[in-house]
């Protein structure tokens, strides 16, 4: 069975990982959101998908869920030394990555080709595929002005009020080689337990994807990222509410209800049932709160039986 | 008085790091050797100008000369993953000069402006110019083909044999801003002791420099890199020889003849004072092995003293 995931950062790889550990993950390919994606000191940072590379090459940081294992910060603190403090946090080892993927990107690699090489060297046997290849920013209004959403998240920690949240250019992003055939042939979609709005949002205003899913949404599955109306990690709760989107899984659903036929939600949230089902969705309660690497397989294995059901109700 | 100096790397550095305490460092302008700078996964790296202003800030790597001092090497371990094993060691902290250069210059500062802003922020008192702001690479021709001088001396150990080099659109190239000026309102000129081949050679070459020192050849001063026919530090011996040039201070009188008025060399070389004074050249005797920095700085107060004699002797 061929799975591809839409996936975030932190969120989506615990789930990942399970997957990878419930499946052969050589048919796991993951479609990452690259919103995120930032410029500094000259160097092309693709945070989720090296969140989600590290994850699953089993070298993340266990404390933060991004950045290496172990991994020290003296090159950061040396560059204070010419930029002033430092407000994103850059490993030794993580700047391998940054400093590996800019030399490619300039000598004109694109970020697929880049982002494959990547996962392979670190021994990652999923697909990773970036939703596209050129920079679709993530810049949110705010009552501060106009931020990028790494300036909000990690600068400002998420304390900034949103008033709109912009891709910039996605109308003319074009979704990354593979990223539409791999939801074509995928026997299950996976919508990932990422922020709805900037994590899984971007992925789906790349023109063409929401449409490729839309099709498919009798085996498209998505996994709330709230339990009891919180979100178990970054600000997605905070997020919705100041979109005026209902902080819960029935509001999760307002946003998937086009996309995907299922709804997986925490056994906490069932009383939320009845609006999810009223928008043409079926819940289905798992418990989502990923703490250990048994939670994440067993998730991922709940996530797994409903694409066997979702693909025997369709035989 | 206002000393302008011609550098290479680590022999230079000594000589200047003794001027910077037998002289106040702001009347000292050192022009410095570009043709050794290298891109080296996609970082632009100057090795001659890190190693001049990490010496005079008092931070260079003591044990090799060039280097920060204490610095460990987690960011190029990492990069093997991607690259392979590194020929060329950066270490962490002199990677964030490596990145914050590259980021300026990529965003249009260029490379006097970066140079500037660099020694600024090590404190460093005296000025340091790029000889040139667009790459002049030092390419040799050798028994193994053509290779750039870090691939030469670094990957290769200075091993190879040399049948020619080449100093890559020198002929269009442009004195950095600042470089003549600096020249023509020097009170004295000096050659440090570098490699007169792919060190000061390069400087020479860059068109309208050779003319400015020529022009002022009563005030400058050599200082030979060569101490009893070997070199004290790198491949100059070898390299004059194989350039069919004598490894001594006169095939050193031979290549700076025509810019310089007075020629430094160490006592154990006297016996080729004659030769030197052929050659137009006054020869002056001064201990010109740097282990100490009182070595360095008795040797840069005996220049101070030619200087000083220099300007007497023309008033």
């Amino acid at each position: 069975m061929k799975i591809t995931a839409l996936a975030g950062g932190v969120g989506a790889s615990k789930l990942l990982l399970g997957l990878t550990r419930a499946m052969d993950p050589r048919d796991l390919t993951v479609i990452v959101n690259t919103g995120d994606d930032i410029v500094l000191h000259g160097l092309y940072i693709c945070p989720d998908l090296d969140i989600v590379t590290y994850t699953l090459a089993g070298s993340v940081n266990p404390q933060t869920g991004w950045g290496l294992a172990g991994d020290t910060f003296h090159t950061l603190k040396a560059l204070a030394r010419y930029a002033g403090e430092q407000w994103f946090h850059l490993g030794d080892r993580d700047l391998a990555t940054h400093i590996h993927r800019t030399d490619l990107l300039w000598r004109g690699q694109p970020l697929a080709q880049v982002t494959d090489g990547i996962r392979r060297e670190w021994g990652v046997a999923s697909r990773i595929l970036p939703m596209c290849e050129h920079p679709v920013p993530t810049t949110l209004l705010t009552n501060l002005g106009e931020l990028h959403f790494q300036e909000y998240l990690v600068q400002h920690r998420a304390e900034p009020s949103i008033l709109d949240i912009r891709f910039e250019g996605v109308e003319s992003a074009r979704p990354a080689p593979g990223v539409l055939e791999a939801l074509r042939e995928a026997d299950g979609i996976l919508i990932c337990p990422s922020n709805p709005l900037i994590s899984i949002g971007p992925i789906l205003a790349v023109p063409g994807v929401r449409e490729a899913i839309w099709e498919r949404r009798d085996r498209c599955v998505a996994v709330s990222p709230l339990v009891g109306g919180k979100s178990l990690k970054g600000p997605s709760d905070k997020m919705l509410a100041e979109c005026l989107i209902e902080p819960t899984s029935c509001g999760v659903a307002l946003l998937y209800e086009d996309v995907a036929s299922v709804l997986v939600i925490d056994p906490s949230d069932s009383p939320l049932c009845p609006d999810i089902i009223e928008r043409g969705m079926r819940p289905v309660l798992l418990p989502s709160i990923m703490h250990t690497d048994a939670d994440k397989e067993r998730l991922a294995r709940g996530v797994l039986s409903l694409f066997d059901e979702l693909n025997a109700a369709r035989a």
